[in-house]
């Protein structure tokens, strides 16, 4: 309508002075071409993240069970799109009831297209390869904290049961069009769907499967298992950093306007902000403290900006992307500590990052966004929450009851490496693991 | 002539009722730039994969050979592109008289977008950059056969001869519109244009050159000779998987219509679905066979999918690109076994890689393609694989009999970093590397 | 105008035969869309080099100062964009009366396209992200000379006031269109504005930071240190290279015509060809000179190619393009071992590279573009060197006065990641570091 309006109002002033051009409007065939190229561009950005998640892991345990963790990231990752499409993506985005769409393998529908019909916006597959990667990053979350000690094969059962039961779900509420997007819960590109999902499902995962040996003392020491290979893990953060604007980005879900164009330049902003806000105030805050500054603690206060933004990339000023990275790295090197004084066992840190950052984010949204309320927010965060804690710890402990979710002591002693792999990530360099054991 | 009927056609709807605007279709402007667009994304994407195969190569040989077998990977970049330039594209693109194009430099010829027709489809540097970066992505597949015991020089020229005639000529008769494609065969992004040519390239100079010093015992033994770096061969591999996305959804060559926005998306899809289905089923039968999960075949396993499905990523329904993914993953656990039966050394398993899965999944375009036969596959692939071994082994032959191709035995053993660049890749880290001599 | 006319042809065109839609032109919504899109695609590709400089630098210092340079290089990231978005955007961009600009925020105001005119050209956010990225690209240059012995506080200082007012100052002259822009200086991606800019800043870092403890002997020797990760210089430099695509290719600024695209095409064909010569021809020279190849004067190389285009990636033929990147290269081939015998310590030949092959790009470009002379390029290589001199040098100094730049010798044995980390980036590999101290 508003096309052909511009059509008309074009043909009338060609008529009276032949100026103007910079006002005429986007057609409808090239709308559905830009929403598609931002999924495709966003979609091969979050894949990336997949690489991202598998070298701050890699980089973050010991020697000796490295290339467990990257076998554990590439399986995951496809074995989340395998279920995804097999279950996961109708049960979150077809026919939702309010609270659960349909059972069914996904399949593309382009009919309208190939009408001629340019309505449906963008073409279905690029909508699903977007989507599918999403629910790799939420897989990818939880690896990371159980790491060091986790069998492969009960990790890649749990995987299969988040992307095909407990992650679609949960979003056919919000994202699928249910109960809680009907009750004006925001979030934007996945705060609460995406990062505390993985937040959760990686803490009852934590707890149900203990501590890595050795990790806590009887006199409530912990002792320090530094990771191997910190260039590694600060390579997966940058790779994070840069897919995080397809993450966010793309979420804008459209770029078929000068509008949707003005909104995905001001998320790239924001989530850049927030990030770099996130970074310095870690950094600072652990100098405070402890008089040097953490390496590891500054990129994962990148990291805590990013998931903190998430929820919300698109409203705020830059001045807020700030506030909210930085108060989000904050709470992550504060939550640090105190899962160790919990005796939670997060190897990577990623409940820190993702849950706590991820609720801190949703809380945030009403700060900048007229169309979220605090207790909508918490509603939202608390009825996933629960939800997820349930799924995971029931999908946890049947696992621990049946196969076992955890390495036989011997083999977290030499190394889930040796253990289920037969080999080690890097045969030829020194053999100075004994020192972290 | 469809765009002006519609323009009337929207015309002619405008005086009746002003709807549907969603039909109005993307002019030739638009469409230039898209399908420019595209090639440039996508050829940034393949440039990247040249570090894919950089570090999954440099992952998966021992410490002694890491800095020979980067530079050697950045050079080839360097001298596959310029050679391109200067013979190859317009050998495989110019003038192709059935079985060869036109000797000379390749130059832009934009003069029909300078004047205002657009029906050139678009710029002639977005595809020549990207038909460049394919070449180097053929070259990339050889240098991780012939790894730790080639010459660096005679491996660049080598690298020049297969850039600047075996590809290009082979590449014309099918891309260049030459016999092969008036034959029928498909070869939509190059299953055996690129990957099996790489693949032949490289199985006749690892029989050439021989196996490495001690890798096959008198008795039959198998010496395992494990990688240096696995998470480095872990991010080669997210790399090369993240490239594909250029390399099979920009050979579309078009993103100016909605339906090549559909088609692209569901190339993304299968490339994706294929790489998975293969990354799990190396997985699976590794720990089938072997009672451990290989990470190097699960690796393996993915490109194998990748290099399946490259041949028809834009037919298969998911299921099938699913199949297509997985039987070529299967063949390559059986294959790489296999060639070290033959005492074929292969460092990193690409000829299993990119030749048998190339042959794989170019024989099985026609279980979804209606214009493919499995005649004119066979056709395809036959008369591709003999130009290429009688090519290449001609080029090997020549090489070693003038200035020879193997390193002297003394400097195989202290590795190709010390005998051809005088340095160590990890100078300070233990020196374990006597273990695996 | 342009647009409408078209329009209009179309519709008499349209009445005397149904043909030639391939002229019908962008609109001025698609042109926005386009133009915004090029500069987010730019903008995450730079952003990318971020980590490109981390991984060339982490891999070529020693292995006691690597986590000290990834904190560095994600740091400087954060603090160069926090500190461009608070005083250097507009310094640089708003109200240029021919020296600087104005003192202010950042904020983006596209109310333009808000109101459905699409003059404005591009989302204001879009630009914004670009530009910021850049600035980052100048301060990461500098930490590379600088590493393994100066103070991390410091070198933060010295990068807000980098990116907040020496780059935004010397930028106002030429892209925020002051005087040297009026002179008739060209520089399309910045070659000089942030290339030289960087590298000035580094030299005189350098010398007023002094040499490496034990770099220099009494007899003139010097001491090699080599790097401790070759494959991960290597990796920087391949990320660079894909990043410096979105460098140079989104800087065009516009991709809403089909002869943007043109020239954004030829931009990357001519990028990548720069890159190739400049790794060829440095592999060829240390071959030449020293008998062997080496690995990090061919990575150095490659970028001297890239920066060496980067002034005028847009007017060279092809051959002109690989002539100018060959001779870059050359140069830095030359200049290493020149800033040794002068006793100036640069770890990873960050100074040779970005400000020699910088000043050659800039005096190149009259070589291919008429618009440019000789003279006007002196003067602007001249003025911005003499700025960036002055300027860097009273901030080094003051920072030396003030708070210190330099280690203390015992922590400059022990490396910057223990004395400031309180921590090692490789933990458990072997304790060669002795042997290069």
């Amino acid at each position: 309508m508003i096309r052909i309006a511009s059509a008309l109002s074009a043909l009338s002033l060609s008529l009276l002075c032949v100026t103007a051009p910079a006002a005429a409007e986007v057609d409808g065939e090239s709308q559905y071409i830009f929403n598609s190229l931002l999924f495709l561009i966003g979609g091969f950005l979050v894949m990336w993240m997949a690489a991202g998640f598998c070298m701050l892991e890699a980089g973050l345990v010991r020697t000796k069970n490295v290339a467990d963790i990257c076998l554990k990231n590439i399986l995951l990752y496809s074995v989340a799109c395998l279920t995804f499409y097999l279950i996961g993506y109708n049960l979150m985005y077809t026919g939702v009831d309010g609270w659960i769409g349909t059972l069914g393998l996904w399949g593309a529908d382009d009919t309208g297209a190939a009408a001629g019909d340019f309505g449906g916006g963008y073409a279905a597959g690029s909508d699903f390869f977007f989507q599918m990667v999403f629910v790799a990053t939420t897989a990818s979350i939880v690896s990371g904290t159980v790491a060091e000690r986790i069998k492969l094969f009960p990790f890649l059962i749990f995987t299969a049961l988040l992307a095909s039961f407990i992650y679609p779900v949960q979003g056919a509420w919000k994202w699928g069009g249910g109960w809680l997007d009907a009750a004006g819960f925001q979030d934007f590109a996945g705060s609460t769907l995406v990062h505390s999902v993985g937040g959760w499902a990686a803490l009852t995962g934590a707890i149900i499967l203990g501590p890595r040996k050795g990790r806590y003392g009887r006199d409530g020491g912990v002792r320090h298992m530094p990771g191997s290979n910190l260039p590694l893990a600060t390579l997966g953060t940058f790779i994070l950093w840069m897919g995080w604007f397809g993450f966010n980005g793309a979420s804008q879900l459209a770029l078929g306007s000068a509008l949707d164009a003005v909104t995905v330049s001001n998320i790239f902003v924001n989530t850049n902000m927030a990030a770099a806000a996130g970074t310095i105030t870690a950094a600072a805050l652990t100098r405070l403290r402890f008089g040097k500054v953490d390496l590891t603690m500054a990129l994962n206060g990148a990291l805590a900006g990013l998931v903190s933004i998430t929820a919300g990339p698109d409203t705020p000023s830059i001045g807020m992307a700030l506030g909210i990275g930085a108060v989000g790295a904050a709470l992550v090197v504060y939550a640090v500590p105190f899962l160790d004084k919990l005796k939670i066992d997060d190897v990577v840190g990623a409940i820190s990052v993702h849950l706590i950052a991820g609720i801190w984010g949703t809380l945030a949204v009403p700060l900048t966004n007229s169309d979220a309320s605090f207790a909508t927010q918490l509603l939202g965060i608390g009825a996933i929450g629960a939800f997820v804690i349930l799924g995971s710890t029931l999908f946890w402990l049947a696992l621990k009851a049946s196969i076992g979710i955890r390495l036989h002591e011997e083999d977290e002693v030499n190394g889930a490496d040796l253990a289920e792999l037969g080999l080690e990530a890097y045969p030829e360099f020194g053999r100075g693991s004994q020192r972290f054991g």
